[in-house]
């Protein structure tokens, strides 16, 4: 794509967006939107695509296992869903493929591994669409979810003074095989959703680096990274990797100072790690420093525009 | 694709899908699935895709502007909500491709034109996803509605003696550049379902002997169709494109024979046509027979999966 930045995209289109009704909590430009549906109830709705040669090995020897490509598209929209402190429901899922010769087979192994995983996240797939493309394969998915609480966990909540948390670890999610294995921390984000603990919060998809900028400036705060606390996926993950690599899917949050303490000991989740990465400062909106104060940019000028996972969430 | 059937694809998709919990009022296999959210109310989602090359020109001189295109993918949609009985609400939209040199310019018009009709239709866009393809542009939509009365219409509702109706007339999309100008039957779909008159609708999305199947199938009934009272587009319609040509996006529904002619009387469109073109048969379900006796098929082998809109909706 030859989008100037996602920024000046956006900034066009959401003019054109229009008013949004009442019951719409949440329009477009978090990790999910989120609907009033009457009753005390939230409904969070996100869509997210997996493309060929982009998500995942297409063709060749080290073609990606359908099973694995179905898995890893619903597994990025549960994502979705656990930064906003929701529940998954329901799924539709679209897929537009080129002639392969053994489409039906691919087709239902695909289905395979994305309903294995929806069993799990006691999710169902309620409507498809199936298409002809001339040489690529996209498939691209609608989730619903329920907020778990009062209210979403939004990207706008972080306060002052509050602490930044981030789940598991970050960097070589490609090469490690992460990117198309990970468990989305919908349980987590539910969690966080009912123990009130998330100020704001956000998943790690496109690297930390960016996605806490992202949280930065829904927030108008700046953030301070302490990037020797951030865990690395193993000991030869670069800072460049730790910092930008992407599809992570970790869940990046901020905590009060007060309550931080109460939830390093209250966290139930044994097999995912907790750390505290930083802080929320007063300085300029968006901008992330490191703890020497200087500002943070991704080594060589991030541009997730030119990467393998390039994308824009409206 | 390389699919045997349609049917034998979701024969053997449909028994992976799981129980579906109690407030999933209507599953996979209808235009849209409808989902009750308490209060009496339902909702109603689909998922519908348009695929450069398959369904509009993508490349040179004759290519659909992306005004066009953005319509048009959101007027297939807003047709499977008016099929339902619904008023559409809400949109997503995904869109996958290529770089071309102007996909700022390109993005920013298909937009334009996919939310001017939204606009027309009361409808907002509250989320989406950009991602780059390899070669193709495939864009998905995934549409919310409310039912309007009761409940839903679905396909299934058809009863033995029922009167078969359409709106507007068939044949020749394509060529006429109906595909990409029609105007959604919302607001006919809309009073038919607070007015109570369709026993069983279905949108003509894919030739209307192959929608007329598949209401009959789904009703359990055969389905004995007047080809003479179906209105052509224009007077060089063949029979085969009446019946198979696709993209028409008209309404097909079956009305209980006692209330037909006061339907015909209420009817408060002026500016679209309703015609009676049929009737509900005790036959074998799913067929369709003409007013002979005889069982239609599709001149040529009707195959969906060959055509440049070849399509399976789940």
């Amino acid at each position: 794509l030859t989008i100037a930045s996602e920024d000046s995209f956006l900034q066009q289109l959401f003019p054109l967006l229009g008013t949004m009704p009442a019951d719409v909590v949440l329009g477009p430009g978090d990790d999910c939107a989120a609907l009033d549906i009457g009753g005390g109830r939230i409904w969070l709705l996100g869509i997210d695509q997996v493309v060929g040669e982009r998500h995942y090995r297409q063709h060749g020897a080290q073609a990606t296992p359908p099973e694995l490509v179905g898995r890893k598209l619903l597994a990025r929209n549960l994502s979705d869903i656990a930064a906003m402190g929701g529940e998954p429901r329901f799924a539709l899922v679209s897929i537009a493929m080129a002639d392969t010769g053994d489409d039906q087979q691919w087709l239902l192994a695909f289905h395979r591994g994305l309903l294995e995983l929806a069993q799990q996240h006691n999710l169902v797939l309620i409507g498809g669409d199936l298409a002809q493309a001339p040489h690529d394969c996209v498939a691209s998915l609608t989730i619903i979810g329920e907020a778990v609480g009062n209210a979403p966990i939004c990207r706008h909540g972080a306060a002052v003074g509050d602490q930044l948390f981030l789940t598991g670890c970050c960097g070589d999610s490609f090469a490690s095989g992460h990117h198309l294995h990970f468990q989305p921390r919908t349980p987590q984000g539910a969690w966080l959703a009912r123990q009130q603990y998330a100020s704001a919060m956000i998943d790690i998809s496109d690297g930390l680096l960016l996605d806490a900028r992202r949280l930065a400036a829904a927030s108008a705060v700046q953030i301070c990274l302490d990037v020797d606390a951030v865990p690395r996926r193993h000991a030869q993950v670069s800072r460049q990797a730790l910092l930008a690599d992407g599809e992570d899917y970790e869940l990046l949050f901020t905590v009060n100072a007060a309550a931080a303490s109460a939830l390093l000991a209250a966290w139930p989740f044994a097999d995912v790690a907790l750390s505290c990465i930083g802080h929320v400062d007063a300085g300029p909106a968006g901008v992330v420093i490191a703890s020497d104060g200087s500002i943070l940019s991704a080594p060589g000028g991030f541009d997730h525009f030119r990467r393998i996972d390039s994308e824009v969430d409206l």
